[in-house]
């Protein structure tokens, strides 16, 4: 059989191994947003039943003989060098999908599903109840599926690189140490500074603003940022979410709190980053495993900077004040934008990550990553992690939480063994503020444009720049592809001080 | 291998099959409820990729085999005689499943499929430019699809008394012949009796009933007949249904139109009764295909029974009545349950039976079952189909439609080739209606129950005698053990007789 009919018989494969992945997030997206309480357990055994059948269609013999008939050794160069750039892309994406599949037994994947399904349903009742030790059994078996998942892909020195790379290929605890170790010292530092300056007046933003007309807001806001409402949806969930159910269903959730306003439209911005990422992928990639971000923290730099860079500036709030006080004439009545603009860039280390400040925010992620090598190096005991998430929150943000349920249990990630994904939220924040660099040295006008309301000249030159890529190229060659230059904390460091230095006057 | 074996491997096949269609009606729920326009698309190509995995799956060789190893003949007792009753009902259900899945050759599925894309599309233009004649060569082809598929699955003495066979087992053109001609007659009769009293006052029902405010109230109803949301929801479709997700997980739609607002309240009421029955299925049947309605029409009977029998009834209104007014004071202050009794229960012939009174319901089924035989026996040329269609309509209804498009063209069914399935809407009256004599003898104060809005020993009566069953008994067996006899409409034409001529005063 030649190249060419064999490559189509990977497509087929590759396809339908998509739909069924995307079966499976309709299944979760419904879990999060609609299912009934008592409906999770039947939900978990679909889940299993459903990945198990994905998982085992995908690693047929057949799809193994196909990749055999191309080149043999995954990712070799010598076996592919006769395919057209894209086919060796998807060649090669295709190969590093197939190769973690093969490599977990069928056993273990089903097994770990149902764990799962039933670890999450634990954890919310835990953190309802403010009760560690009822997670505690299920976090401890997330741990193991995932020490074991490491173990069965390879990995460099522990662990947790092995887990590192699924999120970020080419980084391991070393590559993130070397930026996290600079981000940690000068954002401690500039909190410090913050700290013993003036608090701006945000007291404002503590008033009742009702939930019916908080969400016609945010419906109101995605939209004019660009959202395709046919191609997705805003739905409410305990954490918001991302999540891609089809090539043109694109969803994403988030979660009103009655007195903190800026809580839905934050994350409603971030989530709409994301999904701007998931909408934009080219048709000749349509429906295929390229049609994904390049990576997590390249994908959280598009959420990142939707949210932060462009929605917690100045200019964004010039164009948008007006339209949210239209939604709520009578609360604020007396704020002017740039009134809005401080207060909602108050600096005020807080216990939750997806609450913090620009400032605080990547020492939430640092911390995680401290506990997380601790964990997977055994020098931390999954029995004392409450007591070590204090200690580290005493010594990277000053403060301590009062409970389990605001501390170690706040966050979703680990009930669904997710370990090694924390990097990435801080690793978006430093590819967001290079590609920030690189947009504003082509537009030197972006700063009218989002004053202006005007998003499609920057949507566009994501499209062009990023999303157009897929996942075709590895995130450090896309990020030297777009900005020439290697990953670095300094352009964010230069962002975020400059930024601070001008509101709170120093 | 022994028997136990066997049957545990079958009860495996069984239970993936069941959360392989659950799965399928997640994704089917979700395009209904909240899908994004474009979203359609991939969700047909999910659905077909699911449905043929589905479908593999179960008619594999191995369930062939093992089959064939617990006795080869269909429903042949000599195999199954030395089994338990429960696992015989099962292999009993199981086989007639597997049967129905295996007959249809490959080619014929997807000619048939098809063809009935074709169809449907030639329907909609039909019905838009009210022309039969467009629609008649595809109407042929339908009928001769369902005539094939009815000799391939088999059938008693014509090819109708299959496709009644699929949704009524049991059931052929003698039997419902039967029971159709007396409930024909004295409905008509009745009819034109009331055709010739004053109509009752229901111009109140014709005011602005908040969309918001419905739901809130159809919310409230629904728990307090009982239906558990903590294994179920209710949301908002184009047409209103219930479907099955998982054994705890069963879900409701209705559509709200504001001007009408029993639109809503019924479709809901008539749903949760669908779903009562799903809800109840006992433990010793829980994720199996027993874990099922024993026929089209015993569900139907359940949920007429709850809409009609309780929820058009003068004391459900004595209890409920308060209650929806305490939703909408100012629309119905001047309004008593008695007044609103009488202006739900207004019959008026209309000329399509999804928005039917009780008295006329049955006369739009008898008019399609009497059709559907006379195209099966050839008595009827399908190009004589829409002079039958008002020539039937004035017999039995009295009115006449002054076009195809609201007559012959006016239901999807025929467009889809689905066939002998009407009959089950007015079946299910006859049933609900003999249970509820039974009912009314085992609890006498059955009345009291309701107009005290207490209807937990109402629900606990239909659990402990039909519920429990599942699909285990043929629906005339479980006709006669729960009623000691066998299928009659005396009962419902009692009931509506009685009704009726109380409302009337005649």
């Amino acid at each position: 059989m030649g190249a060419p009919q064999t490559l189509e018989k990977l497509h087929v494969i590759d396809r339908e191994n998509r739909r069924l992945e995307w079966t499976v997030a309709v299944l979760r997206w419904d879990q999060e947003t609609y299912l009934p309480e008592k409906g999770v357990e039947g939900r978990s055994e679909q889940l299993a039943l459903l990945e198990g059948i994905a998982h085992e269609r995908f690693t047929s013999p057949e799809t193994g003989r196909l990749l055999s008939e191309l080149g043999s050794v995954p990712e070799n160069p010598e076996g592919d060098e006769k395919l057209p750039p894209l086919e060796r892309d998807f060649l090669r994406v295709f190969r590093r999908n197939y190769d973690r599949a093969v490599k977990l037994p069928k056993e273990f994947d089903s097994a770990a599903a149902r764990a799962e399904g039933l670890s999450q349903a634990a954890w919310i009742n835990a953190r309802r109840n403010n009760d560690f030790s009822a997670f505690l059994p299920h976090l401890i078996k997330m741990i193991d599926f995932s020490r074991q998942r490491s173990m069965y892909w390879g990995y460099a020195d522990n662990p947790y690189d092995g887990l590192l790379d699924i999120y970020e290929p080419g980084m391991g605890v070393d590559e993130v140490s070397e930026v996290f170790i600079p981000l940690g010292d000068r954002l401690s530092a500039l909190l410090k500074k913050i700290a013993s300056c003036p608090r701006p007046d945000s007291i404002f933003l503590d008033q009742d603003f009702d939930i019916e007309r908080q969400a016609s807001f945010n419906r109101d806001l995605m939209r004019r940022l660009g959202f395709d409402i046919h191609r997705g949806r805003l739905d409410v969930s305990a954490h918001p979410f991302t999540t891609t159910l089809g090539s043109d269903d694109v969803r994403i959730t988030t979660r009103y709190l009655p007195r903190q306003i800026q809580s839905s439209i934050f994350s409603t911005i971030h989530e709409t980053g994301h999904a701007f990422y998931e909408m934009g992928f080219p048709d000749d990639i349509r429906d295929s495993c390229l049609a994904d971000g390049a990576s997590m923290a390249v994908h959280e730099s598009q959420s990142r900077f939707w949210e932060n860079v462009i929605g917690r500036s100045l200019s964004f709030w010039e164009a948008m004040f007006p339209v949210l006080r239209s939604y709520f004439p009578g609360a604020l009545s007396l704020v002017t934008a740039d009134d809005f603009y401080r207060a909602i860039n108050l600096v005020e280390p807080s216990l939750i990550r997806v609450e913090a400040d620009e400032v605080s925010y990547s020492l939430h992620v640092i911390l995680r990553f401290d506990l997380e090598r601790d964990l997977f190096s055994g020098i931390l005991d999954p029995a004392d992690l409450p007591a070590a998430w204090r200690s580290k929150m005493k010594d990277l943000l000053g403060i301590e939480p009062d409970s389990d349920a605001s501390g170690v249990l706040q966050d979703v990630h680990w009930s669904m063994g997710s370990f090694g994904y924390f990097p990435s939220y801080a690793l978006g924040n430093l590819y967001g503020l290079q590609f920030r660099d690189k947009l504003v040295s082509d537009i030197p006008q972006t700063e009218e444009l989002i004053s202006d309301g005007n998003f499609a000249p920057i949507h566009n030159w994501f499209r062009d720049n990023i999303y157009i890529w897929g996942r075709r190229p590895q995130p450090q060659d896309l990020l030297k592809t777009v900005t020439g230059k290697s990953l670095s904390a300094e352009p964010f460091l230069r962002y975020i001080e400059s930024k601070y230095a001008g509101i709170y006057g120093f």
